[in-house]
């Protein structure tokens, strides 16, 4: 294929590690962020030592703190900002936009309040005549182990397989490699959701419980996650792939991952508001549980393992409690879906 | 309900656990094995160290060397012998009974050559007029956990959810509990399948690589082993729940499975014969990558993992050769089928 112009929007860890791969594979890319010195670092030093202490960047790769200059003639554009300035972000890139781009996303996250996906946010602030069908980005990955090049594997989803075909072809490479999935849902939702098991499975860790329970409650929360997904118009098969499975995996049994640290802190008895102000980094298991607990009431879908996190992170309950509440809950089939 | 009198055929690590937890219960619990010294050792010392260096077992627990002995007028037989002589045990079984018992098995392994389950041999070797429907109980369990009453959680699948449910009561508790599922397939081949991932995963983590494509490994493992389960009838979706990630987690993710350890070793570039010789066990995931790889073969199924890890072991191909092809293979959709 031609190589490609594509700005990255947010220089953050997992905005770099893309960049690169994106870079390497040929293709011209900048990078957008609104901290100056960080991208003055980008451009003068190649470096990003907020996330990465000893890591340098191609020169190719171009930092830019003027939005329009960023966007200016690309072919597609990455999202790579937080969550909650998703819409913001995306109402200033539809005021620029003067043409027709690929728009991809690789957050992971609900909206606060709205609990929207993030590929519907995008969808309604960019008209449909400057974008393309959105391509969600996710699975199992470690932004540290993808800059230096170690094998990674992940999903690009979208409603159009065609366009989605486009971004696995812009990014893979010899270790890195993209499979194509047309549920926008699934994947964007199983990113999102497998923080909150994440938080339990740590939760366990910190009470001291071994293998066989941390493992039970991964496969258990991967089921009720996926009850509310497929509720959602999710294919529950998405949740068996890479940005459920796999990405449960990398962050429920991980202590890099900050959600598995602050449900370890949780169980040896912390207090959320000192496990935040410690990590002084949003836990974005923590929000999506509440968004997860009012979705699965708003539904109807049964979530014990949500509503046990709920209640101990938002109601004060004792986890020891909340393990006993699932334990001593009735019997139940596997495959239950309500 | 009322207690039960069961026989447990196999005196093994999960045995011996199962029989714990069926003793905690209350109910009445004959162990049954051929190794007359360790039978000695579980009447006389309570004890059952060659699994279990500092377990006392209860005294209700009785070991008995005479299987007509330990079948007398039992409600249910619990078979947990190696895979290779399941079929042997069941028709000694056959030829003693003379009263109709629930029968269950918690072995995980598919019978070499035939590449029968091992539900369907005890079906086959017990009459029906002899037995319940079978009942496969699987999951994700150290009997290390267990024996110490450690929180674990497993399935137990039938044909017939009415025997599901009885075998779903006689064993949970506080710390022990049962999903019914009532996809027999799906829970066997699952436990069965997941120890070839587990050895692909060892073997990432022995050639170096790291989280994320020990992630994509497992998501992408489980994600073809469905797909030959699909193909033998089973639900796709019982692979994602506690027999099947869930054993996963605890088989693909820990140094103290076999299965792991043992693809450890290959990926660290040691030869086979030395792996086993070095384990003095057998290797369950090594068998069953050849009677997948046979079953793939036979049904039509693309598992390029499974054909990997096989040209490794049985065809002398460098493992970093065979990671290569997997990353340069065709585009993939994600949920693709066939």
């Amino acid at each position: 294929m031609e190589k490609q112009t594509i700005a990255v929007l947010g220089p953050g860890s997992w905005g770099t590690a893309l960049s690169q791969v994106l870079n390497d594979n040929g293709h011209q890319v900048r990078i957008w962020g609104n901290i100056e010195d960080q991208i003055d670092e980008i451009n003068e030093k190649h470096t990003n030592t907020r996330y990465f202490k000893d890591i340098v960047l191609d020169e190719g790769i171009k930092g830019y703190k003027d939005l329009a200059e960023a966007l200016d003639g690309v072919d597609a554009v990455l999202f790579v900002v937080p969550t909650k300035v998703t819409r913001l972000v995306a109402k200033q890139v539809a005021a620029i936009l003067e043409h027709k781009v690929v728009v991809m996303h690789a957050s992971k996250g609900l909206e606060p309040d709205t609990h929207e996906r993030l590929s519907t946010i995008l969808e309604e602030e960019i008209p449909a005549e400057l974008r393309s069908e959105i391509v969600v980005v996710s699975g199992p990955s470690h932004a540290e182990e993808t800059i230096v090049r170690d094998l990674t594997l992940i999903s690009a989803a979208s409603k159009d397989m065609e366009v989605a075909t486009y971004v696995q072809e812009i990014f893979s490479n010899r270790y890195f490699r993209l499979y194509t999935n047309n549920d926008v849902i699934g994947v964007e939702t199983a990113g999102a959701l497998k923080n909150i098991i994440a938080v339990g499975a740590g939760a366990l860790h910190g009470l001291g419980f071994g293998d066989n329970a941390k493992a039970a409650i991964i496969a258990r929360g991967l089921t009720e996650i996926t009850r509310l997904g497929v509720k959602m118009g999710a294919n529950p098969l998405t949740y068996s792939g890479l940005s459920g499975v796999g990405d449960l995996i990398v962050t429920g049994t991980s202590s890099h991952s900050r959600n598995w640290r602050a449900g370890d802190a949780l169980g040896r008895g912390e207090k959320l508001e000192d496990i935040e102000k410690n990590m002084g980094m949003v836990i974005e298991g923590i929000s999506t549980t509440r968004a997860a607990y009012e979705l699965a009431q708003e539904l109807g879908v049964y979530m014990p393992i949500t509503q046990a996190i709920y209640s101990v992170i938002y109601q004060g309950a004792r986890i020891e409690d909340a393990i006993k509440t699932i334990m001593a809950g009735e019997f139940r089939q596997e495959n239950e879906w309500s």
